[in-house]
């Protein structure tokens, strides 16, 4: 018998309501971009990052509190909004002081789905902020569901590279009987050392920099500890936790 | 430009209407156990399989065919029935010239979902079968949809390591933008060398050995081409295509 508390791993948005959030600090994870461009903008010293599920919301919001409106829809800047989801727009000089109001296809739905399945704690997390994500869960001791964004539903290579990376840092503290989190540590294991060769590999590195021309977006979210903060979820808002 | 069909793989019941099955060749997989059950009950000569949803179901109908009824629940033999989900079951000596009525808590409940999406065409593949499997899709060029069962809609390795293993096969003839399918033939080529040796991390393994003792079952049901039929879905029968 142990006391450990478990770890779980949500492949999809669309089987998140397989685990249960109750008594679960949940982490977000949308690597390609929300969650990075999260840890970036607080980490430059955003006041908090107020992720909303519509441009519209996202335009009211920021008019109302003097923030900034920003969001993406399918990869590009959302129609009416000047600011988009690259986490390299949200440098200390622009965004320090400020509220960026936030609305992405995939990693904001996530947390209001995880909103409404009443998740007990909800942080965000990417690769540029690994370390503050794996130092609270350590600290938390409560169980854990590391909630991949995906694209529009599905699978993604690049969220469960994340978890898997989490997962091999923290996994002697948790119980996992889950075979998400095994190939999850596995594939994080296979391609650790060589993930900008394996990122072609991934449909949203095609969607990112075939499209768009993002490769210096896609370096910054595939690097650890470069905007090292926790993001927390409170009454609203993502803060520094 | 290429005019090669696509080969996409859903993780998960769960995440099958992702995919437009209407003009794909959809391959049920539910290796632990219902799938190698299937092709091992037709390789030793069963007239076909019937697939049904429930206990009484299989029942009735095995009753009014004079046919076998059996099926799994939760692993184990189904009340009521006498004969349960293990592929080494159905030897020749046993079902030669009979219809197996089957009922499973995953395999079958995702071939009827198949249904319900209306799949261009069904057939069941595990690795008892692979060789059929695979040269059916290169003869067919039709789209494939690798369906995997999963556990109660939560992904699992088994099956992800057979949608790998076919895709490795025959990725050559495909078009692949699917990060679930570039995940399952990279999870496919660092574990098919040891594949007995990695199968104690999956949970169903657990489920079955340490709670049943199914050592052997697993056995085969990990074994290439022990069975190599092609079970192919037509007018409620899987029969040998």
């Amino acid at each position: 018998m142990t006391d450990k508390p478990t770890l779980s791993t949500s492949l999809s948005p669309a089987l998140l309501h397989l685990y249960d959030l109750s008594n679960s600090v949940v982490v977000i994870i949308d690597v390609f971009r929300a969650t990075s461009t999260i840890a970036s903008a607080l980490y430059n010293g955003a006041k908090s990052v107020i992720p909303v599920d519509s441009v519209p919301k996202a335009i009211e919001i920021s008019k109302s509190i003097d923030g900034i409106a920003a969001g993406e829809r399918d990869g590009m800047i959302a129609d009416g909004l000047q600011h988009g989801n690259s986490p390299l727009e949200y440098t200390r000089e622009f965004i320090e002081g400020k509220t960026l109001v936030l609305t992405t296809t995939n990693g904001t739905r996530l947390l209001h789905m995880a909103l409404e399945k009443n998740a007990d704690t909800i942080i965000s997390g990417s690769f540029p902020n690994i370390s503050a994500v794996c130092d609270f869960l350590l600290k938390e001791k409560k169980n854990v569901v590391l909630g991949c964004a995906g694209w529009k539903d599905r699978f993604n290579l690049e969220d469960t590279l994340f978890a898997g990376s989490v997962i091999s840092r923290i996994k002697k503290e948790f119980t996992i009987h889950c075979d998400s989190s095994v190939m999850a540590e596995a594939m994080h294991a296979s391609h650790k050392n060589n993930i900008m060769d394996f990122a072609p590999k991934l449909t949203h590195y095609h969607r990112l920099v075939e499209r768009f021309g993002l490769i210096d977006d896609i370096k910054y979210c595939l690097t650890d500890d470069v905007a090292n903060v926790l993001p927390l979820y409170k009454e609203g808002k993502l803060i520094v936790g």
